[in-house]
């Protein structure tokens, strides 16, 4: 689905995309250098977190950080610090969700599972590591020089990984093959399990900046936006999209008979919503400048993803 | 076993005691509001992180914390505090340890592991949630009012649960079951699985004073030389203990032929190791007074205990 944007469509994706591949080399490049591997029988635990962490995903979390930092002027290596630290998070999150007592999936990226390429244990292990490394790296005084910002964005970050946010999310997502749920449940379902650390990597640009909660209300809006419109797009590529290009399993919803936007809504409504999403999401940004370029930029980007 | 202090091992015992059941009582409060369940599809991981959580163990790191911040005058409703949220670590590490695909045990704390109770998916995000919710619970203002004092308490943490620490030591415990571990790699094992998280326990003590790293030095000997002890007390317990009283599944090191300090060193030499541990433990507070009474009576109960 295309949305424009004051007919830039095409160089608003470029500029994405230009965005997106310098964020995530300066990603795999920490998760090299913080990931080595170290000679002992911890080796394949280290060897896990890489096949899972290193060269994967589009890396929107990371983008969303330097976006929203950009508006800021903050340093752009603090924001790929906080990026790749929101990305661990994420990639933590994946390795549990794709775990056989969970979803129960072979593929992730276009590579086998952690579970699958190495076992089970490893990949809970790999998963928890990352967990904590997340905040390790997070509240390391290379990360910001005031205290008060690492303890804000460690504060911020650990609410969205937990019961009130991803995990919680994941549990409600279990709990929907089961139960009828309605369009509020899974709204608030899905901004739980991925709008919250969406909302974190927005959030975490004007931290840095030390931005206090009161001037990040319209960031809090965006975010809220695009979460909901990237979820819905995803609902959308799950019955439409090609197995190929998304590198995971999909039609997986449909199967195991769960409420989505799709089924709620019908895909038609679900694609127009997820227009309206869009655009509301930019309508945020209005007292923002040329600066906040990139920000309009991955919103319209987030649902025009083909994986 | 008994390890005399000044002729007073009985009231070094007594003192132990309660300090634990006033710690434990403290912690179960705090736990039973953290953890309060909500009315939304949430409910089953928040009842399954209280069924792990609350009314068990022996409570023995938020005891370290309060004994150490007792030596700095550290107002024990922090303390408390802190001590909860490393109980919560320590708590997701157990659940997780318990899981199938781990070390697949039906009993925990004398009640059935969260897999049991509940089922696998809860016990992964039941972990997830509470390793999330110790760092929220840290970092938040409440735990200290200097945010310096809170991201150097998150930084300790988080290396202590991650793979250079509790993580990183299970995995080597796994591989513990196929390889032919010596001694030092044994005890390089136990300081990652277990010694990290009783190190954090004792120094935060100190951290919530603003005790420089430097400060802390004999505080970290000492922690060392008890996560030892408690390591050997508890693989002489694995051997000679009694099922009943310990709450959980014995004489699984012996069955998997996994090297213990007790199988490397033998059981007399292993008592008498973990004795001189206690007596080096308790040298470290020479430069402390009275104020350090509880952290010595707590060296000689790690390796009394009988669960």
């Amino acid at each position: 689905m295309t949305v424009r944007i004051d007919g830039e469509t095409a160089s608003a994706a470029m500029r994405v995309r230009a965005a997106q591949a310098d964020v995530a080399a300066g990603v795999d490049e920490l998760f090299e250098r913080w990931l080595a591997v170290p000679a002992d029988p911890r080796a394949r635990l280290y060897e896990a977190m890489r096949h899972a962490a290193i060269a994967g995903g589009k890396r929107l979390r990371p983008l969303l950080v330097r976006a929203a930092g950009d508006l800021f002027h903050v340093d752009r290596a603090l924001s790929l610090r906080v990026g790749a630290a929101v990305e661990a998070m994420h990639v933590y999150s994946l390795i549990h969700d794709d775990l056989p007592c969970m979803d129960d999936d072979d593929l992730r990226r276009g590579k086998p599972t952690v579970h699958r390429a190495f076992d089970e244990a490893t990949a809970v292990l790999a998963g928890d590591s990352l967990h904590a490394l997340a905040f390790e790296w997070l509240v390391d005084p290379a990360t910001h020089s005031d205290p008060f910002v690492r303890s804000e964005l460690v504060r911020e970050l650990a609410r969205a990984a937990g019961p009130a946010g991803m995990a919680g999310g994941q549990m409600m997502d279990l709990a929907a093959e089961t139960a009828d749920f309605d369009l509020p449940t899974v709204t608030r379902l899905q901004q739980l399990k991925t709008g919250a650390l969406i909302a974190f990597s927005v959030e975490a640009g004007a931290i840095l900046a030390r931005i206090p909660p009161d001037g990040r209300i319209p960031l809090r809006g965006y975010a809220r936006d695009i979460g909901l419109a990237f979820q819905i797009a995803d609902d959308i590529m799950d019955v439409e999209g090609d197995e190929a290009l998304a590198g995971k399993a999909l039609h997986k919803d449909e199967a195991a008979g769960k409420a989505t936007f799709v089924t709620l809504m019908g895909i038609e409504r679900a694609r127009e919503q997820a227009g309206l999403l869009v655009e509301q999401a930019i309508a945020h940004l209005s007292g923002y400048g040329d600066e906040a370029a990139l920000l309009r930029a991955i919103a319209a980007y987030v649902v025009e993803r083909d994986h």
